[in-house]
């Protein structure tokens, strides 16, 4: 191990090299602009993979984007570990508000800067790393490492749950681990054992036939944008808490215990908010901040439009209004159910005088997961040992769908171990990862490959 | 007068071409781009009128587009009338729903085609060719003719009011005539007395600092799209009336007499309804169409965007949301205190966890004017005599600024003559005006100088 360690340390330029060098594709998975660079980026991680010592490698279509698998061998007598990672990456815009283009890493710091440096490449490449310092030094693997890394995350993982049915076998582990998460904060490691789910919806109303002059027919017609409005706003009420009749049936509450366990985490309100850039934290009442992130579902517009968007003032009243909406949903809550009741109550509230459609753009289930399994501890082990510092239990309020779904498939414990930051604008401008938690980080997945071989 | 006819009749062919050839400018008011194209239009009308026979013609330059000014005398003994016009036209997006571009005037089904066509080009030129008709003919008019044609009327006419101030002598008449109203219905020529005013405001919800991962941050940060929609449907009740405090204290009520009158007019509901192509027609509780359309106030959103509204699911958090939302008024509400009431109404609901901006972008008074005055008879016995059936007396949903304003600098009584028809798309794609109102509205506007100069 002390070898293996040695290694890590003696070649973080190189590590980094590699990194960098998967960054600079634009492997945007949301934009069929983008399609020939996922494609680019798929082969280079297979490359990359190959080149690293993998006794496999397969670059499997999809009806989307390809997904990258390979295999390190340990032996037969060895138990597996899965490792998920994805290599598609979050749109650009608005472009104009990086520091740095996006898709050419920089340093700054001790911040590497790029799109997919934290989500999900950065962290993705923390475990090719720890393989190969274990390959370069001791010569083989405490436990069989197969990777598993999608390039649909970003837009929904659609054609994961099927390559998973079909592949059970090719896949079969002891466990799986996931590096996509972030960390409470710098330098406190983290295991993650809950996730939210999520329903992503989109509305479409319909009113006049055509874009209609405000002063002629003002009064008499319904107008799209006022309904959309109505019956966004009527989605939840002063309290915060949604409206949708059943939204919160299969909700689990948070237990008293839990309640008071996350109420002992160090969180900075203060940092918080102003990462967030808002005048004030708000949220469902009855709640903490920890609480509403973590383990309630929420309900936000992602985008809305409609009418007229220039210059100026055009007097119309718009033909239509469209809105994208999304929930996060907790474990136990059913995507598929919540899209129902969704499209459902819009259809209830929405008036007889226009046209609406509602349409399911994509969902994921929640994850949770007791913290008490010996596989969770001994992840726990392997993080303090590489961060140095006592490891926090939390959750996190986004989605991974493929956390569910292999849970489901496989019923096998998952690992949600991530090396990220919750300020690291996975999502945004400027997004970057903290080089000492990827440093750390391929210590900790080397470790945790060791300790898992223990149990 | 039979002469002056006999020339409107046998020359139909001409009068078309003329109209055609001012409907090829594209003189878009609201857009900077096509600042060139309105002065090019300014300086065609003012070619055309020279070439009339205007004893006087100028294009005076405003701090917006230029005004046209043109003068046609009869001598000092005789009563004067101010035509008023706009040579500008709205913007002609969406583009691809139009039949014919729009700034290629085609003839179809007995009808123009083109952008400008009733609104309000077509209808000036009914003006200036019932002058050229008595100038090519008797050689001089029964009265002096004064055409004063503003470029700003499509975005709040911002200049014409300090121009009227400052050349109130050269604009000095007995009557000011405007034709930029439609009629009733086909062929059922009509005198418009009354107007909406307008107040046109932009909201602006400002969030967080920059788009955010709304799996990470959804909970505990405002969502300004969410924020926007909450405000705007706490705008309206139920019932369809507005919930701005102090917006109806100014609002005349429509006398049990005017109802019974409204009540009347050969309304047909069903081709109304098609016409806006909208499911069913809908309203403030307690009021008729026509009331609703004619002599109620509105409050319409004429435009809202934030955050994505690409392709598939982007999971943020909107940075910001933006509306446009106009207020149609009637006579006696000053759209400078709606627009304050609208202000502090938006800033008292707005949640302090966001911020917020609104902006008035423009704002003109309603008109009414009492049925009895002989001028108004006048008009009506012309409008008989051009069309051959009964005059209508209505009113119009839309808002002519220029009219409250010159009626207050004046104190002249305006005379609303339109030779639209309701259903000519005059803000939408495939505008268009019928040919047979615009010929009659030609003599008609030659017999209505012919009884002014009676009075």
């Amino acid at each position: 191990m002390e070898k293996v360690i040695r290694f890590v340390e003696d070649n973080q330029q190189r590590n980094l090299d590699d990194l960098m060098e998967i960054l600079r594709i634009p492997s945007i998975s949301s934009s069929t602009e983008y399609k020939p660079e996922v494609v680019r980026c798929a082969d280079h991680l297979a490359m990359r993979m190959h080149e690293t010592g993998a006794a496999r490698v397969d670059v499997f279509p999809t009806e989307g984007h390809p997904i990258v698998y390979s295999e390190f061998g340990a032996g037969r007598a060895k138990p597996t570990v899965l490792v998920y990672g994805h290599y598609d990456v979050q749109p650009v815009d608005p472009v104009d508000l990086w520091t740095s283009p996006p898709f050419e890493p920089q340093v700054r710091d001790g911040r590497l800067y790029a799109r997919g440096a934290t989500d999900d490449k950065g962290q993705l490449y923390t475990h090719l790393k720890a393989v190969q310092a274990y390959l370069r030094t001791v010569g083989d693997l405490p436990v069989n490492v197969k990777f598993i890394v999608e390039g649909e995350e970003e837009v929904g993982s659609t054609s994961l749950e099927g390559f998973l049915r079909a592949h059970k076998e090719m896949l079969a582990a002891d466990w799986v681990v996931i590096s996509d998460t972030p960390m409470f904060g710098k330098n406190m490691p983290s295991i993650c054992y809950g996730l939210r789910g999520i329903c992503y919806m989109e509305i479409g109303v319909k009113g006049p036939g055509m874009d209609l002059h405000s002063g002629s027919f003002g009064g008499i017609v319904p107008n799209p944008v006022n309904v959309l409005c109505e019956i966004i706003a009527s989605m939840k009420d002063k309290a915060g808490r949604v409206q949708i009749p059943g939204f919160y049936d299969d909700v689990i509450q948070i237990s008293q215990e839990e309640r008071e366990a996350l109420a002992r985490l160090p969180l900075d309100t203060e940092t918080l908010r102003a990462a967030a850039g808002v005048k004030q934290l708000t949220g469902e009442l009855g709640y903490t901040d920890l609480e509403r992130m973590w383990a309630r579902p929420t309900l936000d517009c992602n985008g809305i439009w409609g009418g007229y968007s220039g210059e100026g003032a055009k007097t119309i009243i718009p033909s239509w209004a469209k809105a994208k909406i999304s929930m996060r949903l907790v474990a136990n809550q059913d995507p598929e159910k919540i899209a129902e009741l969704f499209a459902h109550y819009v259809r209830e509230v929405a008036p007889a005088s226009i046209g609406i459609e509602v349409r399911s753009l994509h969902g994921g289930k929640g994850f949770l997961t007791p913290i008490e399994h010996p596989a969770v501890k001994a992840a726990a082990r392997a993080l303090e040992r590489a961060f140095g510092v006592r490891t926090l239990y939390i959750r996190e309020g986004g989605s991974i769908p493929f956390v569910a779904t292999i849970h489901e498939i496989f019923r096998t414990p998952c690992l949600l171990v991530g090396f990220g930051h919750p300020e690291e604008n996975s999502h945004a401008p400027d997004e970057h990862m903290y080089l000492d938690h990827y440093f750390s980080g391929i210590k900790a997945a080397a470790i945790l490959y060791q300790e898992l071989s223990l149990l």
